[in-house]
């Protein structure tokens, strides 16, 4: 029978990685940290919307501890649904008051995988989810997150590890929500990446076309504020930090560069000129802020900030909440992922996406 | 070490399918059908220029037999380097004549990978290299093609086969030359593809800029063939055979329609009369071979035609030898793959990536 179906690229696969195979597997037991947005979004995606998502079919999650910060947590050693588990918070807009640390959780429950859902802080050097993402490892548990900090901060221990325990440690929704930009690695077999670059950061891109349209920079701010494009502290975006993060994970993902957001050359636009934004503009040219990464003299430099983009280059196309990544390979020319509109449902997508590999690993 | 490596994305792997896994396996023995520009490029790169692609160093690839069309065949039980196969080329232009029927070939000699690189027929419905897939896949041979009659003519059929012998039967060069068009969708997985469009056909793309700058089509044509762009015999891309084929593979991988190219609604661009075309120019909008493949009341609608691209679409910034496909997912917003500057080693490194697949799964 014609029609979309999940399964029909399998003969891209190896015979014994299927997603969907016949047999019926143990339920994944996953703890949480974070229970935001994008679990929120995750849950339902799972739980009350699965119908709609022929391809989760064989994802089956249970909930053995779910911790916020500064609205309690659920621990159940049997495992929750996650129908149950957002019908609690909904209920109460609140979990009970944690029965134990999130640490003492990580080391003693029965799980299969640490879903780590918080949101990156660069002061603490991506801590406490670095933390967090080690213990599970070193226990031998699978991890999936999208929080930039773990990769960030500390890629090479942490893939390391996950290596050397023959777990997965999963991240992609960490740049670009769902879009496959590290799963393009294995995508592109046997290509080696000489080159990354990219517009990664709504709020600055949205930002720089309010500027470039003649806008203030604090009415473009509060315009992307009031349309969702930019958090009530837009600092960490409008400094290039959250870009900074991104290239970091990409260089040490895809060039092995081994470094953190603050070795990042950063520029931000907080002290970008309206007026030269719009001049820019006037001659067809765009300005944007780019994330590079390449490898100079056997050493990788990452650097981010605003540049002319010529008005033929597909960077001057990315526009609104749109983002690109421009990868460069030894072996062929280079190649884009393009992501058009991404929304909350995206970085959810991107995180079912990492548990179906984290399920089909097993 | 800090630096470019094509082991770095491992992570993203199952365990079980490292494509430089560490233990030395057997070489891959392949019987090639063509020996034009792609599969030369290929040997170059295999043999000769090895060194410069790291990834490539788990497949060892040795060939059996190597049929061409009109320039003899090679043929040797024990196996060939392709350094040889390239020599021995290159010395004479021409191997010696065939000792064997490439049928014959295929159902005797002991080999594991048919490559097929010979050329779409349309005429003929993808023949002979449809009836050479499936005699190999029925013998329980992987197939690697570059080739887009297979997949386009009887993807059901050989997919099928394939699956149910537990061979692989992968043709990633037949659609963006080694673009992850097709590799993608495990990238995605769980992801559903609903709808489909792209920017496949090159020669068109070309000339229809040259039409929008105000060139005739003859002379937009021999400019193109001129460049490189365009074939001796132009009249496949220009009618939208080789842009129908494209779409027929596309929604057969990932729509599941069970077409072939004879079912697209086709329009090429050779009726294009370059007035409107250049008129469409001056609004600022684009003319662009739009390829598109979705789902209408629970059937599968393809069609390859002209549209009228607005300016600030990603569509218009595909130019000069760029392709574009854009995927729509039930989970994300839509997602892009574009290829910039496509060339000879694009299709060849295509045709090894599926090589690395082969090996991969043994």
């Amino acid at each position: 029978m014609p029609g979309a179906r999940a399964c029909q690229w399998l003969v891209y696969f190896d015979s014994r990685t299927r997603y969907n195979g016949g047999m019926k597997k143990k339920p994944l037991r996953a703890v949480f940290i974070g229970f935001g947005n994008v679990a929120q979004r995750m849950a339902a995606m799972l739980a009350e919307e699965r119908g709609n998502y022929p391809g989760l079919v064989g994802l089956d999650l249970l909930a053995v501890a779910v911790f916020t910060r500064g609205h309690g947590a659920l621990v159940d050693a049997n495992g929750i649904g996650l129908e149950k588990v957002l019908m609690q918070f909904r209920a109460s807009g609140a979990f009970p008051a944690p029965p134990m640390a999130v640490r003492q959780a990580l080391e003693t429950l029965d799980y299969d995988v640490l879903v780590e859902l918080s949101t990156l802080n660069i002061a603490e050097r991506g801590e406490p989810a670095v933390a967090h993402v080690r213990a599970a490892l070193e226990r031998g548990r699978h991890v999936v997150t999208a929080n930039k900090g773990p990769a960030a901060f500390a890629y090479r221990e942490l893939s390391g590890l996950s290596q050397k325990n023959g777990m997965r440690f999963l991240f992609e929704s960490a740049v670009m929500d769902g879009a496959p930009v590290f799963s393009l690695g294995p995508a592109i077999a046997g290509c080696r990446v000489t080159g990354i670059s990219g517009i990664l950061n709504t709020t600055t891109n949205f930002v720089i076309s309010r500027l470039e349209a003649g806008e203030g920079m604090e009415a473009a701010v509060a315009t992307a504020q009031r349309l969702g494009f930019a958090e009530a502290d837009p600092s960490l975006d409008l400094e290039g930090w959250d870009a900074a993060a991104k290239t970091a994970i990409l260089a040490n993902y895809y060039l092995d560069a081994g470094i953190d957001p603050l070795q990042v050359e950063r520029r931000g636009i907080s002290g970008l000129n309206p007026d030269a934004a719009a001049k820019v503009a006037a001659t067809g040219r765009r300005l944007k802020l780019i994330c590079r990464a390449e490898i100079e003299k056997g050493k990788v430099r990452a650097k981010v900030g605003p540049e002319e983009i010529a008005a033929d280059d597909f960077f001057a196309a990315v526009s609104g909440k749109g983002a690109a990544l421009r990868l460069e390979t030894d072996m062929m020319g280079p190649l884009w992922i393009v992501q058009e509109n991404p929304g909350l449902s995206d970085t959810a997508a991107g995180v079912l996406q990492d548990l179906l590999r984290v399920s089909a690993s097993r």
